[in-house]
């Protein structure tokens, strides 16, 4: 803000990332090896690709339905129904320009001006930066890190209930950390938002990548979807961007109960306008051919996660345990200054991490390091990082 | 809102579109020719979806910068620059998805709860939607129609000015009443603006389409870059989607002074995280090789606006005079309700129409209708639409 040019004080107070911080430093030095966002190696595979550009070939191009094409939507019915072990109306499904979109509609249905909404942390900052965007004010609760990984502590969250708070936002496999609720942990979050008659906003994107069975049902995480009744307040926020490689495209979705419909409609409408109908096509190729795709993610993470845990987890240096679920590690380097030790190892290991400053607080002394990618690289990271590292 | 799920009375509050009422109401109708969204007949262009599949062949399907590709921001400088006979640099200019979300951004720069933002209507019920949901009040200016047109009352848009109005939205060319203003005008109301430390939210999105040459300055219609100068408070809201038949495409931008610049790019990140490289591709293709086709589309609709004016003005029933820009005509039947008399269009002369009741204040008794489509659709449509109207 300048007096030159006076703008809203929530637009003002809008966070700077600070992941994209340590990018801006370090995204021009040769080979580096760029670990530091959420998001692949692999470019969109040519089958969804491909989708798009029959779309655009076929004349695609005009202005289409505020909540989703039906086609996607259906898609998105039929995919998340077979996944979560239930029978979903596409009524439910609302396209979005990118999970990111979903989040600010999510926010600006449950929290405004005077309201809280509490965020277990480290967390992704987006969160933050949508509610601060929106006026609503942002509640950490700081995770606590042990030698199993992170873990959420009720009691703390319970107590950090106000008579302001709107909201609870769960992200379960959590980024940056690996935090994976089990269906107990979510079924108790869930009981706490009822008797409080809170929103729970939740972020499942990763639902996917999930690494050990205490926290899996059927192969993918614990979902709300596993606990919830009819009546029950939760939006779900999601994305096609982790399991399908496709995070450019900026194609999500928001679940919802229907009877929201008219009022998200009205959302998108003042927000993108909608979402472009060859991109959704690209997104029903996804949902519809995509399953070996995501198979193949998963295997590469999973290797992903080995390479780095085994380097890890023999430091002294390091605080860190192999995440339950997603495609991040997120290790603690006590004492550390999380920015200027990414600039550090910017500058002396040529590898890109995220600064766990950027996650909100428990994140202080933390690095994100995203382990979605090909072996060789990995192993050339872990290969700089750990004599830095090591001290 | 329901008791079930509580929501924000901000979004509560988004209207719900009233030309959305009306294409639901008359979408499955066969034969009907749809002159009710602000959108025209062709598809875009094949060198412009051709850059775009070129993109998505080669892999750029990653996240990039929130501002925009530096090529695009440039293009978009070059074009501009060329258009309004001023050296803008790329530093102003952020790539948006869509006009709608570059006005999105502009009212949560201006304006938040507690403010107010005065709008001449009838005007596009977006900025309505758009404020409303940001949890601003909308102070509206009825227009004056006449025998010339509409008529913007400088002395009643000053009186409309209190101590909570942060901006003024000029839309010139306008939709849907096609007004248009002179450059004596534009530097009238940017003293007012001055004089009142407001903010100008300026869309100036048909400015290549403009008929009459009082209101035209090299081609174009007159805009605030002719009148204004270095620390005015001025944002403009632009898109590519009506010059070069991409409104499916959600792409377009919001320039502001570069001192802005981190702000804007936070607000990016927190609602849409950037616009799909390979969409910029082909924004780039359009800026760069599209004045054939724009030139194209500037002679379709001047003689829309022939067919459609020569059928109109003879009616004793309706109030009409041909627009001096944009590509609507928006006409008055007296003592007519326009959402019932869209839907009597629909089942009488099947052809769509907008009610100038979704336009606000002073658009009570109107009707628009978007001529920018081929010679046969409005012949047809006149034909058909003039037995009814005439009564």
């Amino acid at each position: 803000m300048t007096d030159t040019y006076p703008i809203r004080p929530e637009a003002a107070a809008a966070p700077t990332s600070g992941i994209v911080d340590t990018v801006n430093y370090g995204r021009t030095r040769e080979g580096l090896i760029p670990l530091w966002v959420g998001e692949g190696d692999l470019a969109t595979p040519a089958f969804i690709a491909e989708a798009a550009t029959r779309a655009l070939a076929a004349g695609e191009t005009f202005y289409t339905y505020q909540r989703g094409i039906p086609e996607l939507r259906a898609a998105i019915a039929k995919r998340q129904s077979a996944l979560l072990g239930k029978d979903l109306s596409p009524e439910r499904f609302f396209v979005t320009t990118g999970g990111m979109h979903a989040v600010q509609i999510a926010m600006r249905l449950v929290a405004g001006t005077g309201d809280e909404v509490i965020v277990p942390t480290p967390a992704w900052p987006n969160f933050r930066g949508a509610l601060t965007a929106s006026g609503a004010g942002i509640v950490e609760v700081a995770m606590t890190p042990s030698d199993t990984g992170f873990a959420l502590d009720l009691a703390r969250l319970e107590a950090a209930i106000g008579p302001r708070t709107k909201a609870i936002v769960i992200n379960s496999p959590a980024n940056p950390t690996g935090w994976t609720a089990t269906r107990e942990e979510l079924a108790a979050i869930l009981e706490i938002a009822r008797a409080r008659d809170l929103w729970i906003v939740s972020d499942e994107i990763y639902q996917r990548f999930v690494w050990e069975e205490r926290v899996a049902v059927g192969g993918r995480a614990a979902s709300f979807h596993d606990v919830m009744r009819e009546g029950d307040r939760v939006l779900f926020v999601q994305t096609l961007s982790k399991n399908y490689a496709m995070t450019g495209w900026r194609v999500g979705w928001l679940e919802a109960s229907p009877e929201l419909g008219q009022t998200i409609e009205n959302l998108v409408q003042y927000s993108s306008s909608g979402s472009p109908v060859f991109v959704q096509r690209a997104a029903i190729a996804a949902l519809e051919h995509g399953e070996g795709f995501v198979a193949h993610q998963i295997a590469r993470a999973r290797r992903g996660r080995e390479i780095v845990s085994q380097a890890l987890a023999p430091l002294n240096a390091v605080r860190f345990a192999p995440p339950p679920g997603a495609f991040y590690a997120f290790f603690g380097v006590p004492g550390a200054d999380s920015r200027a030790l990414a600039r550090r190892l910017v500058d002396e290991a040529n590898v890109g991490l995220a600064p766990g400053s950027a996650f909100g607080s428990g994140g202080e002394d933390g690095m994100r390091l995203c382990f979605a990618r090909k072996d060789e690289d990995l192993v050339a990271a872990m290969g700089r990082l750990v004599p830095v590292l090591r001290g």
